[in-house]
């Protein structure tokens, strides 16, 4: 197959986790429009929690839609991870130049990586040799304020694409729900240490039989200044570059020495 | 809520992806049952490909089952990752002293690490300060011989129990799918850089409308001796250190030196 000549523009394949629906990716879309030529394969519903889900034993819808003025978009019944797959093979029938997911509504900093939708297809990409950046806002609610999270996005973006990056480059990027004149600036973080302190709550159903709620309280066991914790709780935006080999090399050198079997 | 004392039996907690009616649980529980007191706490149906979701908006299920000859076991509604989070809070009412997922029908070797329900509990575990390991055998089909990953589960178990882990250790274990005596034994392995390249094949449904199934080739690209997938095309047992901070230091160095904004 002959692989399609790169022009001037870069394409740009914008996917997310909350749906092409969700207004975080219209902000995404609106910040970065004029960079490249941007294509939009997204799924036609919410996903989040999916982390690096595929869809295995269920055949994937892909339709056109006109949501976005004057961009090519598309919405897959599949989860984030689908999406990019299916962008690249059935859509763009290329790698696009960089590959943008978000702007997801709510934080994906420290832990959250990994529950991800929204880094899933950020990872995916980067797998796929395509660099590539997820972007939340930490804040949940539809009518968010995406002011902030538009202005840093653009700003991110404009350096990768003047950046020779590797091509397995992940970013994580999280920005605080403040107005945008309180953001201080960016900082390159590490993936702060923190979990769910998990709690169920329980109730009976009319039957009598028991269910469970999952819920849980945020903890963050990392204090230190270069975490993106850290950088989000004194209003700066945080960029963590992320790895998906995920070798413990330090164990490893660790059980080889000390493991006999 | 006061913490069980621990006993001289170290409690282990067994999960899986393939539901707790699979084969490879069963084998798991029998290669370890002696070891201590296991309590099985895993999906009620397949959750492959389901990556590290979890379940939000939905009630969880659990419903204790008997399956297992003199080990307790329950069956719940949700993914692996949930049964982890469920099994500490609503089972065990306690962290167990390991956690063990599989055994997983199907390879999990290199990159399927980030796609793996069997894996994503074993990590989950690790988050929760449990260590754990996730086994898979490189077979698909429901009729595996599950003699070998019996026989080298037992093996690292043992090796496990007696040694004394960081409580964030997460051990990723594949077992070549060959008579155990041809196995030649286990090799701590970083994990091999390999992907599919993926294909989607194309239909028409009988509205004549256009879906599409994901294929895939396994292509790996790292021919290095220290590689999980060069041990296990070797015939050795793959065992990975895995880790859970997945930042990319190296990266964040470059980028605090030559990103300014």
């Amino acid at each position: 197959m002959p692989k399609t000549t790169k022009k001037d523009r870069p394409v740009i394949l914008i996917t997310n986790d909350d749906g092409v629906m969700a207004p975080g990716i219209l902000s995404l879309v609106e910040a970065v429009k004029d960079l490249g030529k941007v294509v939009v394969v997204a799924p036609d519903k919410p996903q989040s929690g999916m982390g690096h889900a595929i869809t295995i034993g269920l055949p994937l819808r892909l339709h056109p839609v006109e949501i976005f003025e004057g961009v090519e978009a598309w919405q897959c019944s599949g989860t984030p991870v689908d999406c990019v797959k299916l962008a690249v093979d059935k859509v763009l029938r290329r790698k696009p130049d960089i590959c943008l997911s978000g702007i997801n509504h709510g934080a994906n900093h420290s832990i959250n990586v990994i529950y991800s939708g929204t880094m899933s297809a950020a990872v995916e990409a980067a797998i796929e040799s395509i660099p590539s950046a997820g972007f939340s806002l930490l804040d949940h609610s539809v009518e968010a304020d995406f002011t902030g999270a538009r202005k840093f996005a653009r700003i991110i973006v404009q350096q990768m694409l003047k950046t020779k990056l590797d091509k397995h480059t992940v970013l994580n990027v999280n920005i605080p729900a403040v107005p945008v004149e309180l953001i201080k600036g960016i900082r390159i973080c590490k993936q702060a240490y923190a979990k769910y302190e998990e709690d169920f709550i329980e109730r009976n159903d009319p039957n009598g039989k028991k269910y469970f709620w999952l819920t849980g309280e945020f903890v963050n066991f990392d204090k230190g200044k270069d975490a993106d914790v850290w950088a989000l709780e004194h209003n700066y935006v945080s960029v963590v570059p992320v790895q998906f080999d995920l070798t413990n090399y330090a164990l490893k050198a660790k059980l080889e020495k000390s493991w006999k079997f």
